[in-house]
């Protein structure tokens, strides 16, 4: 059982989400748009680590699985200031629906990043079932998303 | 005065060096191109942010300043894993000479990230000088790796 302060992890995303749209300084929307791109991919190579031990097409390595929890968990904060008005077109795959239905999607990418917290602690347990749990839970956020506001 | 333990933050890179290397699993030559573009265009952004504090062009926020310089240093460590035999072609500008002369481009490498594990120590000490000095430092590697060893 891995506890998790929910309140603290709610705060911190917070906190992260403030900090970085004050920061949102993309000269261009192109720019937006690579770097949000950009955040992804990294994610997407990380993650994509983790889903190989989790599925066991790799043995399960305690160390590797943290460092690779870590860098998700820290990306998974980025992407969402890059979400600008005015990126919605050019090379995107974003849906209008992004903007049109922000607070559902604001929902969804808290949820993402809380559940990046959380892998990193059930990562850091060192037991391979929690690990495989957080992962589960943090993988299916992917394609909630992209479901609903990544196009084709 | 920034009493950094050199030591240990060469251990560090070290560590982090080989960790990263045995993790290194791209399916295909692309996949590294885009993976080590994408984990740069993130660095940029997040460094032209500290840019803009080091040069005045925005104030001095030291939070802001840690938050820049901790993704800055995180990120300082992924991309070489990505420079893998065979992905000098296609959409890169790589030149040749990264991979003639590796031991150079792994000593620029290997600086920049202890300068960016600096970088935060000096940042953190909220500052301001000790962070403009350190980010001079640290910054100066990208132009003399660029120099080098990347394309028009």
């Amino acid at each position: 059982m891995i506890r998790i302060n929910t309140l603290a992890s709610a705060l911190a995303v917070a906190t992260l989400a403030i900090s970085t749209q004050a920061q949102a300084q993309f000269a261009k929307p192109e720019d937006a748009i690579k770097y949000r791109k950009a955040a992804f991919n990294v994610m997407a190579a990380h993650t994509g680590r983790l889903g190989a031990m989790a599925q066991g097409r790799v043995p399960f390595d305690a160390k590797v699985a943290v460092e690779n929890a870590e860098l998700v968990s820290t990306l998974s904060h980025l992407p969402w200031a890059a979400f600008t008005e005015g990126t919605d077109s050019g090379e995107t795959r974003a849906k209008p629906e992004i903007w049109k239905q922000s607070a559902k999607f604001k929902e969804l990418s808290d949820k993402f990043q809380q559940d990046g917290i959380k892998l990193v602690a059930a990562t850091k347990t060192g037991k391979e079932a929690d690990f495989k749990a957080a992962f589960t839970a943090f993988s299916g956020n992917c394609k909630a998303c992209h479901d609903d506001f990544r196009g084709k």
